[in-house]
C-alpha cells in the first residue's frame, strides 16, 4: 500500500499498562498525533485552525489490534487519505520498527466544521492542493 | 436495548483537550474502565486476573461518535455481551447525563489469553455462570 | 488535619503502568480532578469559568509519594486551601480507601488570570465567601 | 549549567487542554520519558530492569511551571543527575525549542528497589560508570 505520510514514535512508558503493553486508547493517540503531524507537513496546525473556527472532529474510528508494542518499542505510524462522500477518511496503520509487524490498523472517519456548520472538507481539499502544485 | 452494567462517570477536565470537548481516545477509555468495572460487578478484576496469567486483549474496536462531552459533563456507560465465536464481544454506549443523548456508540472485541494460549473465554463464562446462579 | 473537600476516586486500570501500580503524573491528575471538583461544589465550573477570561494557572507543585495505588484500589483525595500572598495553595493528600494509609501528599500552588492580568486571587475569595455565606 | 542528557520532545495535541496549554501533568510525564531515555542512552531499559526484578520509584517531584508549551511546540527536556544520600535526584528542566524560554524546572527524586528491597542506588552507579568508561 501507498501512503501519504510517515512518522516514527518511540514508546513512552507511562503509556504501557499493567500488562506491559501500550494500553488500547494510546494507539488512537498515535493515529491522532499522525494525523496532526501530517496536517503540518502541508502548512497548517491543529490548534491554529481551531483558533480561526475551523475544527476537524473524528466520527468514527475503527481499529484493529494486532501485535502489542511495549516498553523500549519504535513504531512507524503511516497514514494515506481518502475521500468517501462528505468524510475524510484516513486508513492508518502502525508498524513495530524492529521488524515490520504490523501492531494496529485502523480507519478514521473525519468531518470539517467551519463557524459551527459542518462542510464537505474544502478546506482540506485545499491544503491538500496547495501542497502538490507547491512540489 | 438492554444492557447488562451501567457505570456513571464524571469527565474530568484534563480529558478535555483545545477544542474543549473530551478528547476521542478518552471514549475508548472509558469504555475499558466500564468493562473491568463490569468484571468486578461479577466477583474477578482486571489486575488479579493478570497476576494469575489470564489476561483480556482487545482485538478490534469501533467507536461512532456522536454528541460531544463537555467539562461539567456527567455520562452514563452502558455495556451489554455478546458471543460471537470464540469473542466475547462488548457493546457500549455512552449517554450524555442532562438529557440522555448518545454521545458515543462502541463495539469492542475481546479475547481472552491463559498462560500465553488464546482460549474460547471459558474463563468469562464461568464468571458470568457464577453470577447468574448466585442471585 | 481539617479538609475543605473530600472526593472519592476509583483507579482506573489504564492508569496502572508496567510496574503494576498507578502511574505518578496521575496523582497529579486526580489532584487536579479534586480542585475542580471543589470549585463546582462552590458553584462555578472550571471550563465555564475559562469561558468568562478567567483561568487558573498552577504555578508550583510538589508531591510525595508514599505508599503505591493499584488496580481496584479506591482512594480519598482530600484537600484545604490556604492563601499565601497573591497564591491560592491547596495541600492535597490522597489517601487508600482499604486502609485509610497515606498514598501521595501535595502542595500545589496556583494563580488566578484575569483577561491576561494576573490578579490576587479576588475572584476564588468571591467564591469562598458565598459559600460560606449561603450555609 | 550543564546538563547529562537532552531530549527533543514534539507537542502533541491531545495533551492541551480546554485552556489551550499542556496539561500541567504532562510535563510530569515528559520528564518521566527523558529520564527513561537517558536510562537506555546508559543501555539499559526501564521495562527489562522490571523484568529482572529492579525497580525505580518517584519519591517526590517538585515542578515549577513558567511558560506554557501550545500545540505545534518542540520543547528540549535537559536533566542532570546528583546523589543525595540513598537517592538519586533529576534536575530537569523543559525549554521551548522556539525561543529558549524556560517552560518547567523539576526536583524529581528517586530510589531504586531490588526485589522489593530499598538500595542506595548502586545498580544506577554501575550503569553510569560503564558508560563513562566505555567513552
Amino acid at each position: 500500500m501507498k501512503y501519504d505520510f510517515e512518522l516514527k514514535i518511540k514508546v513512552r512508558d507511562y503509556e504501557c499498562d499493567l500488562q506491559g503493553v501500550v494500553n488500547n486508547s494510546n494507539y488512537q493517540r498515535y493515529m491522532e498525533h499522525t494525523r496532526h503531524e501530517y496536517l503540518e507537513s502541508l502548512g497548517e496546525n491543529f490548534g491554529a485552525m481551531h483558533g480561526k473556527g475551523i475544527d476537524a472532529f473524528v466520527s468514527r474510528v475503527d481499529i484493529r489490534f494486532k501485535v502489542s508494542l511495549r516498553s523500549g518499542d519504535y513504531c512507524l505510524s503511516r497514514l494515506r487519505t481518502a475521500r468517501e462522500g462528505p468524510k475524510l477518511v484516513f486508513y492508518q496503520d502502525i508498524y513495530r520498527a524492529s521488524d515490520g509487524a504490523l501492531s494496529a490498523s485502523g480507519r478514521v472517519e473525519t468531518v470539517i466544521v467551519e463557524n459551527g456548520r459542518l462542510t464537505r472538507g474544502e478546506y482540506f481539499n485545499d491544503l491538500i492542493k496547495k501542497d502538490t502544485t507547491s512540489k
